[in-house]
């Protein structure tokens, strides 16, 4: 008997309706970036609209608020009980807060910047993109008004993907990481000893480069009965729920680097949905706890295994196999430093594991900046090149290099730093699971990796959402969030491969 | 301007969520047949229900049945906007004649059905089936009550598919049909020529009968940017709107004459749907007007165009291209001839366009035979076998390629005479745009098909639903449906082709 069944029977029945218009939203994006047609782009969205503000209707509707403030006084409630309860309480205040005429007007406003973003591209000039996003971050500090904080207007933002984070915390991570990855990060580009990273250019069909990412998804162990591999622009993972976990990678003939690793990142991603309780779907808990805790997830298996050089040694003869003719003569030691090179890059997406965090610390301290008022949006352009260049030693040629590079800031403040939050959730996980295996690098190199993903389904992913991410690391690590594991891995791992 | 502007807004905008729904409903019966993981299947089910109950909630709104008798009552109103009323008030009277109980059951009963389908397939046992055939062709009766009809119960059945259609009317067509074709099947099957279909059956990798199924969609002009081409186990093709039309072929490693033909059937009806006047889209309009008429241009592009030497003079150079080891040496004469074996066969799947309708006709008699009372389900399989033997000369081994073949049956009565209908509709079609278009065999042969789905836009197409089935019909041929010109093309092919 599922959990959802202890609750009165209408307030279930109403929580299950939302979960089934969530899930189809889910798919309905998915479809949107996988196969639907350029041409029926626009009727798409307009009918995932029309689903979207029934779900907003559904989720603040006032007979739902008033049943679900009943339900929380009953004492003999179950600690999941209260749980999903509190789960479906928090959605109600949060959009109950807002005029719905506001939020929809929000929402046109995403899809109007997105647009101004292509036509800024497309014209090399970011004057067209600067008023739209002008608008999006200030309808954004006004619902942070309508939520509100405490002491920073950011706080309910980045709340909103990661709720056990603030603005003081964040502040302390980047600062943290800050210090010790960009003098790291000197000495690696500067050593004397450098990798062959022209293997991976080579032109490398698209058909075979799919083949390359099944095989490194049953290498990990992804359900393909649970899930499906699609292709797309941005690599993305679905959690319709644990059923129904897809993932659709990039691919580019002449980089396969790109299709490799957004296969096992976004596998990463699908692997923590696949594990949640089957029990816990329709009851809104069914789902990753946190963006932060998601991202750790996709980091652990794109990085603390896929970057394993165990998982090569039991890998390698995929790619030898699929094109001899570029892999067949390059040892393993030499495909692994490759795979590894350190390089700082204009673009997040391209980015290794070292310069990856600096990219996320520059959004973030530029979120910061426009908050604060120490950057206008005519300045902004110019902020982000610099910071470019003091953090990374590059300056982008042009606004399409920089901060033209993508369109994600039409969606608002408070994504990016869970980015990073994953990158330091998974070496604090890493760490831990070092201790608890003992023999965890020959699991890798014996292909036991479910042996890992058992003890992440125990620790983690099994619990879904009824667990939040504050909880779960500390019960894992007995700490809260700390930047100290990903800085000793980083700094012990690149010392070692650069031969610092 | 669209015309659904010219109706009272708050109208047009229920109309359009309708609309949306529907979109969005086709859109997930899509994803179920193509990408959607086993395991989740289930679910998705779930939460389709979900939305499918939200649907009908809005077609058979009081408050919308109100508007809608109001504005039928306009005066002013024009043709196309009558037309717009005038569709939703007749699906507004069909779903409130039922009460909702009724109609949920139904659903449900005809997901168990089809689940008992698989079952009895399986164990190779019809009575498993049965049961739950009785209770869905009951209920359609019931249904049939609710809705009236003068003189045939099954009258309103076939009517959710052919509104123009009564069973006075089929009677006639089926029996005209099996009185001609059934002698000339059996002149065909004793001919001394026959042709060598060994080709066909030789391993044609799948991803080059992909390739096959995209060139041959280029040769009738599909817009692959308002559509998508799928996989799947039973072909068929999803009409979300003049944008988004879909189609899924089936692909079978040893007959690539499945995908060949399911491409261009299924392209035929994509390509109606991608013809449809885009202003129609969100009035209910914009959708194929009749599932026979739909039917016909699925069979106009397979049959009519594809199964036109003229049209393998032009792309037989594709199939020897991709597989010159098999067809390299095979004339054009020969893999024509090949092409148009006639050889009945237990499944109407894999029929031949001479042997097609008889399995139709069988279906269609034994569904008048249950209403009549004439046969029980016990003798429902032996009944189907004694027609298989009488009408094409070959009896089912056992009921899986007999009577458990598909389990369509699970949906209902009355869809399977639109299959008929299609092809009967596409030869009066077929005569006509013949004299209209006297170069139409050059045009074939020259590679100038848009000419002739431009004629068929013109005529057919655009209109959507906006003109019914037999208006279409009379204004193209100056008659209703007629069996005669589909009789004489079969006769004058076949005695051609196999020199009777």
């Amino acid at each position: 008997m599922t959990t959802i069944q202890r609750l009165d029977a209408a307030l279930a029945a109403h929580i299950e309706k939302v979960e089934h218009y969530k899930q189809v939203q889910t798919l309905l994006a998915w479809d949107a970036r996988t196969g639907a047609p350029r041409k029926g782009a626009s009727y798409a969205a307009r009918a995932k609209a029309t689903l979207a503000g029934e779900l907003f209707k559904l989720q603040t509707d006032a007979e739902f608020g008033l049943r679900l403030e009943e339900a929380a006084q009953q004492e003999e409630l179950d600690e999941l009980s209260k749980r999903i309860i509190a789960e479906h309480w928090k959605t109600y205040k949060r959009w109950s807060a807002i005029p719905i005429e506001e939020y929809q007007a929000f929402v046109q406003q995403q899809g109007l910047a997105n647009a101004a973003w292509l036509e800024a591209r497309a014209a090399n000039d970011f004057s067209i993109f600067a008023p739209h996003l002008k608008q999006i971050f200030n309808a954004s500090l006004k619902f942070a008004g309508y939520w509100g904080y405490e002491q920073h207007a950011y706080d309910p933002l980045v709340q909103q993907f990661d709720p056990d984070l603030d603005t003081v915390t964040l502040d302390r991570i980047f600062s943290e990481l800050k210090s010790a990855l960009i003098p790291l990060i000197r000495r690696v580009t500067s050593s004397a000893k450098q990798p062959d990273t022209s293997i991976f250019n080579h032109p490398f069909p698209l058909e075979q480069q799919r083949q390359l990412g099944i095989e490194l998804l049953q290498a990990i162990r992804y359900d393909f009965d649970a899930g499906q591999f699609g292709a797309t622009v941005h690599p993305f993972s679905s959690a319709i729920n644990p059923y129904d976990a897809r993932l659709a990678a990039k691919f580019v003939e002449n980089d396969v680097r790109v299709s490799l690793w957004s296969a096992l990142h976004e596998g990463g991603h699908s692997l923590y949905t696949q594990n949640i309780d089957p029990n816990l779907i329709h009851t809104g808990l069914g789902i990753f706890t946190s963006y932060g805790i998601h991202e750790s997830q996709s980091i652990f298996f794109e990085k603390f295994i896929g970057r394993h050089k165990g998982f090569w040694e039991n890998n390698y003869f995929i790619l030898q196999k699929i094109k001899p003719e570029t892999f067949g003569h390059v040892s393993l030691d030499d495909f692994y430093f490759a795979l590894n090179a350190v390089k700082p890059t204009f673009n997040r997406f391209e980015a290794d594991e070292l310069t990856y965090n600096l990219h996320l610390i520059i959004r973030y301290e530029l979120e910061q900046a426009i908050i604060a008022g120490e950057v206008d949006y005519e300045g902004l352009p110019e902020a982000w090149n610099d910071k470019y260049e003091e953090y990374l030693g590059i300056r982008p040629p042009t606004h399409l290099e920089g901060i033209l590079q993508d369109g994600h800031w039409s969606a608002g403040f408070g994504l990016f730093p869970s980015y990073t939050l994953g990158f330091v959730y998974a070496a604090q996980i890493h760490k831990v699971i070092r201790r608890e295996l003992p023999d965890y690098d020959h699991l890798i190199e014996s292909d036991h990796i479910e042996t890992i993903t058992g003890w992440l389904t125990t620790h983690i992913h099994q619990f879904g959402k009824s667990r939040s991410a504050d909880e779960l690391i500390k019960s894992i690590t007995g700490k809260s969030i700390d930047t100290a594991p990903l800085i000793r891995y980083l700094t012990d791992k690149y010392e070692q491969l650069y031969e610092l």
